[in-house]
Parts: C-alpha cells; sequence; structure tokens
C-alpha cells in the first residue's frame, strides 16, 4: 500500500477496490513494514490485477487494489494475514477509511 | 481534485470514477487554480455525490468522484469546462493517467 503505480486498463468485469484512510501517524515504521508485505502478499494472490495507491502529507491514502472477480477481492479480504493487518490497523495507523467494491465498467488510459 | 476527503459511504449501484494520474509538475500553479475550478463545478452537477483526492510529493494523485448513477458520471465527462480542462491536463499537467468507471457493488466506513 506504498508508492505504488499501475498504468494499465482493467478489463470490463474486474473489481476494484477502493481504500480511502486517514492515517493517524501513530507507529509510521510498523505501518511502513506492514504495508509493504501487504503489498508483496496481495501480488501473490489468485486474482490479482494490479494496485494503485497515492497518498500525501496530510495523511489521507487512496488504495485501488484491482481483482479479476469478485471471488478473488473476497479471498484477499479474508486473507488470515491480510485480516490481522487490518485490526492492526485500526488499532494504530488510521483514524478512518472507508471501503467501496465496485465493478469496473470501462476505462482509457493517456497516452 | 485538490486535497479533499468524503468520509460517506456510497450506495450499491452509485458510481465511481476512478482518476489516477502522474503529474508533471509543470505549471503548477495554473493546476491548482483549475483543480479547485473543477472541483467547485463538479459539486454543482446533477448526481454528484462527493469526491476523494489523495496524492503526494511524488506527484502520483487519484480522485475517486462518486455518481448516483452513469447518466451523471458522463454529463460530468462531457461538460464543456471539464473537457477543456482535460486537454489543458494532457497539454501540461499530467505525464499519464488512467480512468476506470466502476459501479459500486457494497462499501465499508470505520468506525
Amino acid at each position: 500500500m506504498h508508492a505504488s503505480t499501475d498504468s494499465r486498463i482493467h478489463a470490463t468485469g474486474a473489481i476494484a477496490v477502493i481504500f480511502a484512510a486517514q492515517h493517524s501517524g501513530q507507529d509510521a515504521q510498523g505501518y511502513a513494514v506492514a504495508a509493504s508485505a501487504m503489498d508483496a502478499l496481495a501480488a501473490q494472490q489468485p486474482g490479482y490485477l494490479g494496485m494503485d495507491h497515492a497518498g500525501g502529507a496530510d495523511g489521507f491514502g487512496i488504495t485501488v487494489s484491482y481483482w479479476a472477480d469478485d471471488a478473488s477481492a473476497k479471498a484477499w479480504r479474508d486473507n488470515p494475514e491480510h485480516r490481522a493487518a487490518r485490526e492492526a490497523g485500526r488499532d494504530r495507523w488510521y483514524t478512518h477509511y472507508t471501503i467501496h467494491v465496485a465493478r469496473i465498467e470501462r476505462g482509457y488510459a493517456w497516452p
């Protein structure tokens, strides 16, 4: 969930999981370690297509992960290590977050 | 398209437009003026539900705008001032961007 960009257009019917979080600023090192570990673990999951992340000094970040289908997005949600990381996030790293799961209808890239 | 956060959960069936852009760093002042103007103009459009934006020093930013239905998302895409801003973006502000239009299937907020 660190600086990473994915310039691909994902197919119609793929799933985008939009995670928007206000960071607390607490335990920044622990967050950084876990975020890198989660990035690597997500990339190993069946159906993983890619991830975009942006975040700034104001502590607000958006991560969009892309999945081949809803089953793979749900399997990642239910992954035990990912669950544990989310619990740590609620305990320490985030003050608020929203998640929207959405099905891609169309995409464009420039150039 | 500036620092703005929307902590609401949007309804199933609403549309999320995910705009992920690498900024060129050129004409930063012109970008800032246009981004504020586009934020204000978007908020006046029928069907506008809200917007999240995150971006950092690396120049990569993600803006997610939420719309009541696909018709309102398309009307914003076709808005003449918005079109002109996108043209300026391709000319000066961005080196690359992707747009995914996706239909929300479920959402969660914490806390």
